[in-house]
């Protein structure tokens, strides 16, 4: 197939959107509304490192690189808006069953295919960049978590799904509870918090860990690819038992503790 | 180095930002301005299909990976406001060399680094986003060319730069001068007037080529890698002689000529 061909069937995949100009253009335009922010992400997919052939089928991987990036998308508290697929892949990759099933999940969300790139490789590898729309000064950030601040998971910590669900209906309803603080576990719930810590200029103390059937508590301390929410909020703010549970609490302190123990940011990283 | 540490140095590099938020949270945020449209565009580089460790340094692999995205920004008539880079390489890839230039190159046009991703991989494949911004409703588009317009290109063609300087000022100069029919010359001449001739459900006669020094005719019409500027505007629109070089007319049938002889779009098939 020649690459005009494939773009074309991409683009009646792609569906109605709610773009000023999407897939054709040398660039997609989007027309922002009044009041609202912008936000933007882009994470790769790669094999080997993300994935592999033999563990994924080429609709899994859609469906994977798209819900890394809807993750973040989903830790700001953000409406999800438009993607653009970055894809590498050898001749033999089946491309159009990758399309179908990140564009399955992206419908689940109103969100509409705006672009990329295509182009032969060797390997596969995705760029999947999601922009979302979050109302002016409303997004949820790492920055922004306060000593006395309840901390909170979204689910079970630990074991990795295959096809894992982005939080995007948790976000939004944490952001419109008033939750200023948040981000996605993506690294390790232990990694993780470290980062959010280090972006608040605070610590944490630890005291309860959900822990996913089947797993140990290492698992879900250190374990990555968990995509739940961490998210922190005042002591007055209702966070409902069904949405999140609470893990602890920030300090001025900087460091973490679990159950007064120092805790150790062991969780994944990308350059070990 | 671990990844934290590699992210906070880029973060040193990337300067002062027009965004709310850039590197160091799940998403970037930008508010954006009354009154303007933003255009989005993403372009691989991948190690042996777009360069290879041999030809080029990681410093020329950071510009070239920059300029490609913002040729398109370019052709949109558009003013660059942010990318987002991200990065896979091996373990002795010069990364920081890779950044530093790339945010050479960024600096040029005041625009920002609003994060990305990295990862470890076991070859050098970089996704570059760009971000710009133009009034509302004025971007060149590749569908608005009209029959009875002229046809121009920047520069001489047939001649792959090594580090290619993208048409900014170029795009933004047209724009201002009411041109409404643009696209970037990245894959030659032949097969991207074949694009923007669909796009626009029209047709081309063209009667000169402005050719690069030592390079084939051929190569000025099928060679790819130009990163110049291909645009049409009505006759009555004056087009200084210094800034681009007519080279046809658009016409209502669908085919393209040059000289009278049909010309086939052989340029870049990434697909091939």
């Amino acid at each position: 197939m020649r690459e005009t061909d494939l773009i074309d069937r991409i683009r009646r995949l792609a569906g109605h959107s709610p773009l000023i100009r999407g897939i054709g253009d040398d660039c997609a335009i989007l027309r922002p509304r009044l009041n609202e922010d912008l936000v933007f992400t882009s994470d790769f997919a790669l094999e080997g490192r993300h994935f592999t052939l033999k563990t994924h089928t080429a609709a899994d991987i859609g469906h994977l690189a798209l819900a890394r990036s809807l993750s973040d998308i989903a830790a700001m508290g953000a409406e999800p808006v438009f993607c653009m697929v970055s894809l590498a892949m050898p001749r033999n990759f089946a491309v159009q069953r990758f399309f179908k099933s990140l564009l399955t999940l992206a419908r689940e969300y109103e969100m509409t295919l705006a672009g990329g790139d295509l182009s032969r490789f060797d390997k596969v590898v995705a760029d999947v960049i999601c922009c979302g729309r979050v109302p002016r000064g409303k997004a949820m950030l790492r920055s922004s978590a306060k000593p006395g601040d309840l901390i909170y998971v979204t689910g079970k910590l630990g074991k990795p799904r295959h096809r894992p669900q982005p939080r995007v209906a948790a976000g939004l309803t944490l952001r419109r509870l008033g939750v200023k603080a948040a981000m996605d576990l993506s690294d390790g719930l232990s990694l993780d918090l470290a980062r959010l810590c280090r972006e608040s200029n605070a610590g944490a103390e630890l005291s309860f860990i959900p822990i996913a059937r089947g797993v140990t508590l290492d698992q879900a301390l250190h374990g990555g690819e968990d995509y739940e929410l961490l998210f922190t909020a005042s002591p007055k703010l209702k966070i409902p038992k069904s949405l999140a549970t609470e893990i602890g609490r920030i300090t001025r302190f900087r460091k973490i503790l679990l159950d007064g123990r120092p805790l150790a940011p062991k969780g994944f990283d990308h350059f070990a």
